[in-house]
């Protein structure tokens, strides 16, 4: 089990799992008993099929190895530590500050470290939100929370179920794209100035071949040395501050 | 015990010891039976104030607690991953590439992960060296070297007693020293050509009063957001890179 599980918080059981719902908690993972076609937990699964809940059916051992207090009764919600917002509430909070949008849009950050700086750099950068894939990606954990030194109070993240769809409808509020990528134009050469989304990719595999195709720049942040590539989130911070020398 | 420690190679028993000493291994720290006057113990104590090791006398529950094997023999030592050079190796190394020095200074940095992604940063920003101190600060262990992604195995480090001192040396060999602070000049306004020492604070308290007097600049990233601090390695990344474009 990787980190991120395990700074999240699971909640067990039927009454307990289905209260979540009810008051409006942003349940990311639900594990169901496969099979399972009672009552109560017909419901549960209504509910999360009603939001972003990634659903999973899985099988009795699978759910008493996940469990922490051995009273699953067949269902296990992970939450996230953090609310997400919607991605039309970062244009709006550009919008309310009088500035073009600068959104920061991860292409599949796995590392909860990663991401919580990313979010903590993102707000001292004055980017207006983050906005993450719901799959294959770490979510707002509480790992990711503390990561951000607070920032995650303060900087809106959205999630998403395709990055590509959500680009392709914000170029048409007028946003271009930069993504990073070692083959790209070096970045003090562009024009990075306007209403900005900057895309950084995975930590292993970089920006995928779509996301990249739908960029309008492709940045490469100068590199000196022998080694292959900067940690993804010093990355990030470089960029996002050649964004704020340009905009200076 | 912390991470840095459970990631250190230890080595315990008096022969293993002396032998590690006698290989020239660099060992970060000794940890002695107080008042243990034995003669192999006396010989091991005396190849440790030779070089750099930090020796610690402690008491026999504190080195049960360290042990691993259960047979300290009254000495256990630490060794780093990796070895450390001298600071003329790192002025050497710009001389050979023809380029005015930039080293990075570290003021305390104590957390492995953020001294890898440092290392790694600095590798790729075309830096010559990193110089850490000797107290206070995390040393070359095995997880700084897994996180610098390589670049230990290029980039060099040399461990000081005396960041200052070190310093009012490197001074009179021409080189400016910049450090980081909020208080500073926004960094797109200072001239941070020609041969320069940057300095990162550490984590919690940024850079030492002393250190920061013998600074000639100090450089500020603008910050729009509302929380208090970058993350050290992303810091150091954004200033690092500063000076990169104005090298361009």
């Amino acid at each position: 089990m990787n980190e991120q599980t395990i700074n999240e918080t699971k909640i067990e059981g039927r009454n307990a799992v289905l209260e979540a719902f009810r008051a409006g908690k942003t349940v990311d993972k639900l594990f169901v008993l496969d099979g399972c076609q009672d009552g109560p937990v017909r419901t549960i699964v209504r509910e999360a099929k009603k939001g972003d809940t990634i659903l999973n059916f899985v099988t009795k051992e699978r759910l008493d190895q996940l469990s922490e207090t051995g009273k699953h009764q067949g269902v296990i919600a992970i939450t996230a530590a953090y609310n997400y917002v919607e991605v039309d509430d970062i244009l709006e909070a550009a919008k309310a500050k009088g500035e073009d949008p600068f959104i920061v849009l991860l292409d599949g950050i796995e590392d909860p470290h990663n991401l919580g700086a990313i979010i903590r750099t993102a707000n001292l950068a004055g980017a207006h939100g983050v906005i993450i894939p719901k799959h294959r990606a770490v979510g707002l954990t509480a790992t990711v929370a503390k990561t951000s030194a607070g920032a995650l109070n303060y900087t809106p993240v959205a999630k998403v179920t395709n990055l590509v769809q959500t680009m392709k409808e914000l170029k048409d509020k007028g946003l271009w794209f930069a993504c990073a990528d070692m083959d790209g134009e070096i970045m003090y050469n562009l024009n990075l100035k306007g209403p900005i989304g900057l895309v950084i990719g995975s930590e292993g595999d970089g920006v995928s071949r779509l996301v990249k195709e739908n960029c309008d720049f492709v940045a490469s942040i100068p590199m000196k040395g022998q080694i292959d590539s900067l940690n993804a989130s010093v990355a990030m911070g470089i960029l996002a501050y050649e964004i704020v020398r340009q905009r200076g």
